[in-house]
């Protein structure tokens, strides 16, 4: 290859990506590596801005910070502010971290920024978040390893119930295509303002069940990851609705239409896919908003999954709920109980605040003597209790 | 639903996305929609910077400007300074634009920064970009309508010729799953810093292709999609070198590895897919990198596709190309010809700078007395021309 080609091919390089002003090009801009992990697992991060005043860093990495919502004081990620040098760059090392996954951006003079330097970005909702891991544990599960991976595909399904087709994710695991198997399902949900892509990205099932199988934990299955916004047809960026700004939030999304139209969701899954038929090939579960509709589809549809995964779930009293998927609760609890189940499995975080919510629920459920495991776990309601809660849960179904 | 739950919901939703500091917060940021488009396609950006001295726009929508490379000056996106309220808002609104899939980002203060409003995000490489449509016109081709969609699906086949498992992208158009129907397959191939997501990001292909299908305007056809990187077994994020920064540039990518392991990926898609037999049931197009692929593929296996794209190709005199692929190139290109094949299609962009040396190889091409059609654009090495490219050469397929 030519040195002129290969200088083209750069050149290619620069133009479909986009490049920099010459101004704001260090001396070797390619060089920066950030975030730059290190051998005793902690963390650089280098950022290029010689005209800023402040460079911080946002993460899950450092220790809580109080945040203002709209809905009062929170804990959020921690912030720190890296260090300048004579050239404009700045930098900040982290302690040695714990295996995990970690999210961040930053704060350059007040404005949220993404790091320049790496490519990974997990989209949830409308926001954009870089991420790394720190291996070594937990967060090996997180990981693309070099073992069988299973097939992800985005397909559109016709949901009679809303009356439009609509777009879910499923995952087949390896070898699905390769036999003539039947398999079980676990059908997994995601939160307020997430959609079918959130498992995939943020909560890394693709992943955690390739690592799972291949291991031998847990029994190969297909995992189907629908949108939960009756709203929408499809994720932001997938829609009818095009590229403007969508309506995804409650009560769009948690008025009952979910729930009802779920059978549409069965009906598709298990004539398009090998599935292996009967409650005990069945599991549903979901965090947050998903939680509350595992909660109301498993009782709705009170005979139709052995396994229930309740994770940091948006479980509250159901007093103002008007759909007619919310009548009767306590009525089709006692016959989701009676009708048996393998498994009812709830997790929650100690400083979630929806914790006080998980626990009057698991009062009315030993009022009504239904049986479930609880899984405490630390922190509040965040993307790491929710792959920790399907890597426990995974294992346990079928 | 209590108003108590709506409220937790929505906290929910701010604690599961990054939230700003309270003193970032504007009146009602939740308010703001950018870009908003307006009826007479006119796009109104806003960002909200109380702090900020400078925020630009730059975009493909504006006049390009000449920009600064490590290898020269060359056209880039234009810019344009937004204008500042009192309230630190920063508005700027376009001219009415034609029919197009548009990129954009801020710079804020010299530092690159995605529109926090906008979910519309595409990754390219190493970038990521906000984007929006205009439709009325070509960009119809770009958007999720509500029509029969296909299933986009990410495998992984085993490449024996490179030694591992690797990653594609594959699109099955609607009503595959429901048939025994075998059909014609198009091998579509990334350019230089892209991957297997790369075609489905900005290029718009699973769009395109089921719009085309859906308006009878191409054939059913399943649109394969490799990573072009043999250093790579999975695009950015999906590899087994986990979230650390990988090596992908040439010649990693152009040392004729590539296109010797094609064959695992041909074998790998007939025996995967229903996929009809016969060169006149394969096509290979790419852009770019991927234009060479192509070129160098369809005469290294010069009996095997019998329509070929070459879409901006990097196709430049061979004499230091080393790898055995590049070796009897105009032996083999006359076989491929006398060989016959249905299409061989060029496009470039008047303003390429490729397209003196696709001048060149037209001229080869002459003296072969091999036959090719040719089309000539506007603009140069840009996905707008990608998009157009495949739009215009999927419907002369099988």
């Amino acid at each position: 290859m030519t040195r002129k080609l290969l200088t083209l091919l750069c050149l290619t390089l620069s133009l479909s990506q986009p490049t920099l002003k010459a101004q704001e090009v260090p001396a070797e801009p390619e060089s920066i590596i950030s975030p730059n992990i290190h051998e005793n697992h902690s963390v650089t991060f280098t950022f290029f801005a010689p005209q800023a005043d402040t460079v911080k860093l946002v993460s899950d990495l450092l220790p809580p910070e109080k945040i203002m919502t709209r809905f009062g004081i929170q804990d959020g990620p921690g912030s720190v502010l890296l260090q300048k040098d004579q050239n404009g760059l700045w930098t900040y090392t982290s302690d040695p971290l714990e295996s995990e996954l970690y999210s961040f951006w930053y704060l350059v003079d007040g404005i949220r920024v993404p790091d320049p330097n790496s490519p990974y970005v997990f989209r949830n909702g409308s926001t954009v978040t870089n991420v790394f891991t720190i291996g070594g544990g937990q967060a090996d599960l997180y990981e693309d390893k070099n073992i069988a991976h299973g097939t992800v595909s985005r397909v559109w399904y016709d949901s009679p119930t809303v009356g439009i087709d609509r777009r879910l994710s499923v995952y087949l695991p390896a070898g699905y295509e390769d036999s003539r198997e039947e398999y079980p399902v676990l059908y997994l949900l995601h939160g307020a303002g997430g959609d079918e892509e959130s498992w995939l990205a943020h909560g890394r099932a693709a992943q955690i069940m390739d690592n799972l199988i291949a291991s031998g934990k847990s029994k190969p299955m297909i995992v189907v990851m629908p949108n939960g916004n009756v709203s929408q047809d499809g994720g932001y960026g997938y829609g009818s609705y095009g590229f403007q700004k969508p309506v995804f939030l409650p009560p769009h999304s948690m008025n009952g239409e979910f729930e009802a139209s779920f059978i549409d969701i069965v009906n598709f899954v298990e004539d398009r896919f090998r599935i292996k038929s009967g409650k005990e090939n069945r599991a549903i579960a979901g965090l947050s908003m998903g939680g509350f509709h595992t909660m109301h589809i498993s009782r709705y549809y009170p005979n139709t999954f052995d396994y229930v995964g309740l994770f940091s779930a948006a479980i509250l009293p159901r007093e103002d709920a008007t759909g007619k998927v919310y009548s009767d609760i306590d009525k089709n609890l006692k016959v989701q109980k009676d009708n048996g189940l393998k498994l009812y499995w709830i997790g929650i975080g100690k400083k979630d605040f929806l914790y006080e919510a998980n626990t009057a629920y698991r009062k009315k459920l030993d009022d009504l003597n239904f049986p479930y495991e609880y899984r405490e776990s630390g922190e509040g309601h965040i993307w790491k209790n929710w792959r920790i809660y399907l890597s426990e849960f995974a294992p346990k179904l079928f």
